[in-house]
C-alpha cells in the first residue's frame, strides 16, 4: 500500500491552539482528492497523577465544544523546546499545584486521530505527588481540582461522570501498568 | 462552575465528514472570547472484533494527516437514523467482510475530545465473527484486513505498529471486560 502525494496545500487559519490546512492529494492510482482538511496540532501530554496518599488527581473545567463541564486528567500541549516529561510536569503543576520528586513514567505515545489530525498524545503516570504550589492558570482557564480514590474511578466511568476518552484510556493503561508491576 | 454563553456562531465549512464553526463566547464573569473553533462531527463507533478462532481483526489504511499507514480497529461514523449497534455492524461488514450472529457488547461511550470537537465514540466488542461477505469500500478507501492473535496485541502496541489511540483504548477496555467476565 502506498501513500498519497500532496499536490497543493493552503492554510485556512493558524492559531496558538492549532492550524487548519486544506490539501489537494493524488492517490497512487492517479485519482485526485480535492479538499482534505488536516488539523495540525502540537503533540499533547497527559498524566494519571497519584498523590502520596494514593488518590488520583482530576481537573474539572467547562469544555465549550461539548457544552458541558468535564472531569479529566491533567493535560496540555507541548511548548516549543520542551521534552514530553518537562511538558507534563509543567502542565500538572500549573493546572493542579501538584509536584513530585519522582520521574514521570511513560505509559505510551499514540496518534490521537490520524484520519483527521497530525498529532500524538503521550501519556504518563506520576506517583507520590503533593500539592505544594499554587495553580497558575491561563487567563481564560477556570479549573477545579478533585481527588478520588483509585478504586472509585471505574464507578466514575460506568456512571459517566468520567467520559473524556483520553482520561479513560490513560486510566486503563495505568491500571495495566500496576498489574504488570505487581506480577513482577 | 458555570457554562459559557455563545453570542455568535459562523460556519467556515460543512462537509459530509464534519463541520467547522467559529464561536464568540461570553464567560460567566462577562469576558468575551472571540474565535473559539468548534469541530462538529457525527458520533463515531469502533469495535474490537474477535473471530470464531479467537483472532482480532485489524484494518490497515493510509491516513493522510499523519502521512503514514495505520493499523486500526474497524471504525466509522454513525449515519442518520442508525443506532450505534447498527452503525458498527455495518462498518465492520463494509471494511472487513466480517459478520457475527452475536449482538455487539458496548464497552463504553466517550467524548473524543470535548475541548476541540463535539462528538462521542462508542466502543464495542464483537465476538464469533466470520468473514462471510465481500468488503464494500467507499470510492477512495483502500483497506487491508489483518488478523492477529489476541496475545500478540500488546507486542504491537509496545513495538508501535499499533499506535492509534482509539484502537489501543478499545483494546484495553475489551481486556478489562474479559477479566471481569472470567472473574464472575
Amino acid at each position: 500500500m502506498e501513500k498519497w502525494k500532496t499536490i497543493h496545500s493552503e492554510y485556512h487559519y493558524k492559531t496558538p491552539f492549532g492550524n487548519l490546512r486544506k490539501d489537494t492529494c493524488q492517490m497512487p492510482d492517479g485519482r485526485v482528492i480535492d479538499g482534505y482538511y488536516v488539523h495540525e496540532y502540537a503533540d499533547w501530554v497527559n498524566a494519571i497523577v497519584l498523590t502520596k496518599e494514593g488518590k488520583i488527581v482530576f481537573v474539572e473545567q467547562y469544555r465549550h465544544p461539548a457544552n458541558d463541564l468535564f472531569l479529566e486528567i491533567p493535560a496540555g500541549k507541548m511548548e516549543e523546546g520542551e521534552t514530553p516529561e518537562e511538558a507534563i510536569i509543567r502542565e500538572v503543576r500549573e493546572e493542579t499545584g501538584f509536584i513530585s520528586e519522582k520521574k514521570p513514567i511513560c505509559l505510551g505515545e499514540f496518534f490521537v486521530n490520524p484520519a483527521v489530525q497530525t498529532n500524538k498524545v503521550i501519556s504518563f503516570l506520576i506517583t507520590e505527588a503533593e500539592q505544594l504550589v499554587e495553580q497558575q492558570l491561563d487567563e481564560t482557564e477556570v479549573i477545579d481540582v478533585h481527588l478520588f480514590q483509585l478504586d472509585e474511578v471505574e464507578g466514575l466511568i460506568s456512571g459517566k461522570q468520567l467520559s473524556q476518552l483520553f482520561s479513560v484510556s490513560a486510566y486503563y493503561m495505568a491500571k495495566d501498568h500496576f498489574k504488570k508491576a505487581t506480577v513482577k
